[in-house]
């Protein structure tokens, strides 16, 4: 994106008119409107992403001053974003599974993820020597000999050096506390291998195998309070056959569980995602 | 769709301001956008698709005033429609084979279809009594005996009764010469049985099974005077493997080829799509 | 298949030696194996379908000889079944909704459903026009006034008349009691509206919509005393957004409900699936 | 795989009793068949693939003698092989983009691959700092001021050193020609980016944006003496519509080009990939 291309995000309670007044500012402004997504949920929640630019590449564009001018007579209740950071800072947090993670670091070693890995944290040290094939600071915090608690604390202390705006757990496998979470509100990427609300909790690919299913999957997700309930931002799937043990099935699932985070990571680090009562939508 | 809900179609050629041109003249006359597609192509053409409604469900809109005011000051070369037919007139055209038609007949008899079908036109009489179970009018059409052109006029002759919007191809095995697509221009719709461009011209799972692939499929588009060459509108596919002979493939073909048919018609009905450079738009 | 095909299906606990034991009887009696699918589960049970034929299609197989010959030595715990009836005997019981069904009517007008359909069942009457138009006698009960037992003993009655190999439950929309699914051990087939386990029980459109899944699938299982909870043979999924409302999503699951369990009902007709443990095997 | 485990691969003109040879002869040497797939083409070509082992885990196999008593009286057009090496030795080709490279050394790098990948060969240095965070010999053989055969002959005399079983075209974007190929029969396998054999030759994906198609794909196929021609092993595709460019559906593409390329290699380094006429047969 050029730096005369914008991105302007906007939610809240619908109302007439809406689209107009956002279309109309921009064309008194001389800007033109690229691409534009807009929806309203049954509920009537309004949501549009608006990408637009300037006539004239020189010309710097006055955020405040636009966004004041949107803002006027509207509905306070109604969000306005302008010029997300263009790349987002993230840490991820893993465990002992390599397949998201060396996703990430390829695409991140050619500049294609979109976003800073500031740092890599776990709680174990198999993945150190992966990490640091490509540069980044590996944080290895055990559990052991810690209560969850401690533990969480002492990850919490480790973030604290980085401010990451959104936390990537790339096959991280323990739960998240309420209390941890909410540091992150809405700011947590879970990549959950099942196809969800398929089997919840622990050992999926086991479940699949005992229920027989003939289609695994994966779901990339925001993580709130309740586990593998949070907002659904991506999910894909793959077929299986009676041939299939839960061992395979495991080892099938890290090809889609690595293209269904990568892909929810494209989508939420370049805006195009809204949460709205435990849903998405994704522009 | 309920009386008091609209649809706007436009497109042509993009200029700066065209949506607030559109959502100013509809705010002020008080109707509210449901939803709103539109698309700039890369060589400037713009699309935009438009559902609106009334906030008061008794009103009646004065649809022509409503179209002067859009159109007056616009590009000339922008053209708009409102409120296209909401349920088009069709005739199907088939040979032999019975799955695409079974599939619309059916739909049809439940009024799913958003299309009257006027009357099934075959060169052949092998899908009569089929026919006939949906009381809808036959017309065999015989080519023996006939030049090609002698058996196109017969069947303009025929088509010239119902004069319908749409003539769909529901598996016609017979190409059509360009002075017959002339009389319907973008208003042909066939069925190719094979992931085009893939398999262009005769007895595609043949190919398919000499060629060895590994996924077969099926092409929805338009019809022009290039057989096989016209604008896509949606395709699917389904995986084979060496198993598959060309006639097993035909078989498990033909369930990717009512759906892919069905789900174009369904775009084509509801006014999603535009045609543009032989490639077509759809939202 | 012609009369000189046969097929022998055989499962059982595994010993050393079965595949050696039935190729070698099947070599000295001048029998050809044309296809031959076996599989032995992590718990030890072996399953096998042979197809073979005779080099000389004049000659008639003594199929109870071969039996005989086959099942000499074996273990008792094996089941041998050779060439099961090419063409089952069903029954279709059926609500209020069309798509399963007409997709079957159609298939049996063309004689693709590899089974006779002998009757319809339902405890509507919507479905009769569509079912006189076929020639097959349907048969209204309704619940009305009936307690569950009462209404299902009326349909036992019915289904007795035609004493059908199979009960096809083709959006079937009431709950069987494990007193009715006794009389047709694993011999009842249904449709069930999500991608099991996901969304079990009722309105799973509603569910999914509620979830804010980005998938929807549809599953063909066998029906066994827990609901939702029998053999799984097939299952498919399609790509949804927030777009999406509940009743979008049932509209567009319909088309994936059908296909499934067509294709449940060729692989189940065709001799393909074996069930064990609460799971198939389809070869 | 342990040591007692064994694989069988047999191809040949078929004729009648093949499997119960080869059974007889394993079940007298107390030899148990875990897993046997056998596939007779239309044109009377068999195949079979099967894995076997000893009772006891300590008993050694005395290969050549068992194919000595497996080959005895057999049509001597039938090849059999015992125990292809477990881990295929190979080399990479690869050009400027890193997508294939990168998941492939991933994999090694846990030991996913069902390879050693010995080095990589390059006709550009970009991809060597990738390389070297995993210690594998790159070699930049330029093709600046060499014709092709000088440029093909200083390949081949890096690929003498190592002397592969098996050549990854791993976004190798240079013909090679028909005395290359010629080196490697049916040992070359290449990543293609389109959905073979839609759009051959350069710029698939600018072809596929031309003609306007609604699903991209790529193919893995062996190299034979014609461009893109050669058997197909494996093939997916991926959903696109009108908004996608180009550029887009490269950067698509390349997720399915990955995918599809280790989905292949795994089948042929697992030696489940058999050659006839120009198609595979896959178990």
């Amino acid at each position: 994106m050029t730096n005369s291309r914008h991105i302007l995000l906007m939610d809240g309670p619908d109302q007439r008119g809406l689209i107009y007044h956002v279309t109309n500012i921009l064309f008194r402004q001389g800007l033109n409107i690229i691409r534009n997504d807009e929806y309203v949920s049954p509920d009537g929640q309004f949501f549009m992403r608006t990408e637009f630019e300037s006539s004239n590449p020189q010309d710097l564009l006055d955020g405040p001053a636009l966004l004041a001018q949107l803002s006027a007579g509207l509905d306070p209740a109604i969000t306005l974003r302008l010029n997300p950071r263009k790349k987002k800072n993230v840490v991820l947090l893993v465990t002992k599974e390599h397949h998201c993670l060396g996703e990430l670091l390829i695409r991140y070693a050619f500049d294609e993820l979109d976003a800073d890995i500031l740092a890599v944290v776990s709680n174990y040290n198999h993945l150190q020597p992966l990490v640091s094939k490509f540069g980044i600071p590996f944080h290895y915090i055990s559990h052991d000999h810690k209560t969850r608690e401690e533990h969480e604390e002492a990850i919490l202390r480790t973030l604290a050096i980085y401010e990451p705006e959104y936390l990537v757990l790339a096959k991280y496998m323990r739960v998240l506390t309420p209390e941890f979470v909410r540091h992150y509100p809405n700011r947590i990427i879970n990549i959950h291998h099942s196809f969800l609300p398929a089997f919840v909790g622990a050992s999926p690919y086991r479940q699949a195998y005992e229920r027989g299913v003939k289609i695994i999957g994966a779901t990339a997700h925001f993580v709130n309070n309740d586990l593998d309930e949070g907002p659904i931002i991506t999910q894909d799937v793959k077929e299986v056959d009676h041939r299939h043990t839960a061992a395979d099935m495991a080892t099938m699932g890290r090809d889609v569980e690595k293209l269904v985070l990568s892909k929810a990571l494209k989508l939420v680090f370049n805006d195009r995602v809204f949460i709205h009562n435990n849903r998405t939508v994704v522009f």
